[in-house]
């Protein structure tokens, strides 16, 4: 093996380090902990553990997160009446609705209720203005996902302008707003997707390759540039054992967690990556806890701009 | 010469043609024709000379356009409240300020005062919202020089799905919209601009290359892949002599015309392009006429859209 393993675990432990005092002042400040209000809706086991993950984050974190929990059958209008609340509740700093929505809601659910969000506590960054204001270069909150990959890679002392960045994936949460954060920082950026033709051959000419299409282990060494940073973000759910045998290896400790368990998470990034990068965000362990740890960190901007403004009202 | 001219004035002529009938039905249900408001600030020559062109557009299409010209010392404020006037009026469906503001106003006045119209009359599509509902593929309003680029691909039959395009400059004005434009109907896109190395070399692999990065004469054949379709946004005028020669021909009826009064506009693609390219929209006569044609679709799509919502209000 010979890329560098970046370490998102370690890079998110030290982003929430920082945010700690800061959080703490906010607190003694504003007789209040930063409120999270996060939306559940049914019983989708990977969206309740991610909801889950979140909680313990945001308490381990000085946060006050609650969780609102709709049952699988709850029509929009509830789903709404939720959101607006929380808007309104002025010890709710930001509101996460975790997606996706149950099926039976229709597909434009997801984007009615982001709009519905009042943007200053839009700390997932989706509604129109928020995504205006980042591709403009002025955002205060930004997507946690893509948000995460810049620091990572700035925490890693990898150079971003006048590298060319390939980005697979064109995702309204990844791949849009990750192109555009690179293209901020000065990168030529690529953007690839299922209808690029020749894909293997456009992956090979970036000096930063990122992984965010969902298709487990798609990336093999051909599409590497010897030397290049890879960045890993694809959260696939892997059933088939021959397909996890392949894509862990089948004497690694994450093969016999996977016989165990009859199921694995694995990236879109093939294993054998690892032995012609220059430096890899593995999955697990790379960007999932870097999109945490934004996430908290979106919490208090939102939090320390609302007691700006109400300071401000106040004179 | 080689490449297949895309004729903007006869495709801005054919949408024309298309919008007139729509517009005389709006024009008949709403008891008025649509209204178009133009601020202009100062008394720049190339601003007059734009305002004069939208303005003469409007009127030979049957949309009210009205100009409010301010003086070049007027402040943030009047130009605001003249924002909001045109905002409130209920017979101006666009509002259209032109850019750039005089200098003295500083360098965030542009953005301050596009994020005051209201972003049902925001017919350049430059407010937060409108350009978040673009990332996500959902706009009514969109920026009329990108807007007008896809309309000319379209109508000369040049394919975009899974094409590469290569999009050379990142303007909130050009350069990042129809990037998304061009994502959006399945192209592989690459963004170029300033900080790009080898910029020459990622040119050359592009099928469609679009340059607007406001450099006379900057794209040369070895930028071009033999066959490629390049669409020129660029508008520069050039003074110097020696530049014009060089970069209208010393034969042409445009040098000429440049020695006769002492300037020239050139666009961002040098004329020895047309050898290798297999299309190529010149400047003038490719975008420009577009730019102006979207815009009164952009005028039109916004009437309408308000006399829909004054019915269902009524109701």
């Amino acid at each position: 093996m010979a890329a560098r393993l970046l370490d998102g675990t370690a890079a998110a432990l030290a982003i929430r380090a920082e945010l700690a005092p800061r959080i703490a002042d906010f607190t003694r400040r504003a007789g209040r902990q930063p409120g999270l209000g996060i939306v559940l809706v049914g019983d989708k086991a990977d969206s309740q553990i991610y909801v889950t993950n979140k909680l313990k984050s945001a308490a381990d974190e000085g946060i006050g997160a609650t969780l609102s929990h709709l049952p699988a059958d709850a029509s929009l209008d509830q789903v709404l009446t939720l959101v607006r609340m929380l808007n309104a509740d002025p010890a709710t700093d930001g509101v996460l609705v975790q997606s996706p929505m149950p099926e039976a809601l229709g597909s434009t659910a997801m984007q009615s209720i982001f709009d519905a969000i009042d943007p200053a506590k839009d700390v997932d960054g989706f509604t129109p203005v928020n995504v205006g204001r980042l591709v403009q270069n002025r955002a205060d909150l930004v997507p946690c996902t893509p948000a995460g990959i810049i620091e990572l890679l700035k925490r890693s002392a990898i150079d971003i302008a006048g590298k060319h960045a390939v980005v697979i994936g064109r995702s309204d949460i990844v791949g849009k707003p990750l192109a555009t954060l690179l293209l901020h920082r000065h990168a030529t950026v690529t953007v690839c997707h299922s209808r690029t033709v020749d894909l293997q051959e456009v992956a090979a000419t970036a000096d930063i390759l990122i992984a965010a299409i969902g298709r487990p282990g798609m990336v093999r060494k051909s599409f590497v540039k010897p030397g290049a940073t890879v960045i890993d973000v694809g959260i696939n759910r892997v059933t088939d054992p021959a397909v996890a045998r392949e894509l862990l290896g089948d004497r690694s400790a994450r093969y016999e967690g996977f016989v165990k368990r009859g199921s694995a998470v694995v990236g879109d990034v093939h294993r054998e990556v690892a032995d012609i990068a220059g430096a890899l965000s593995p999955v697990p362990g790379g960007v999932g806890p870097l999109t945490i740890a934004m996430l908290m960190a979106n919490t208090l901007r939102a939090a320390e701009m609302r007691l700006i403004d109400t300071i401000v009202d106040r004179r």
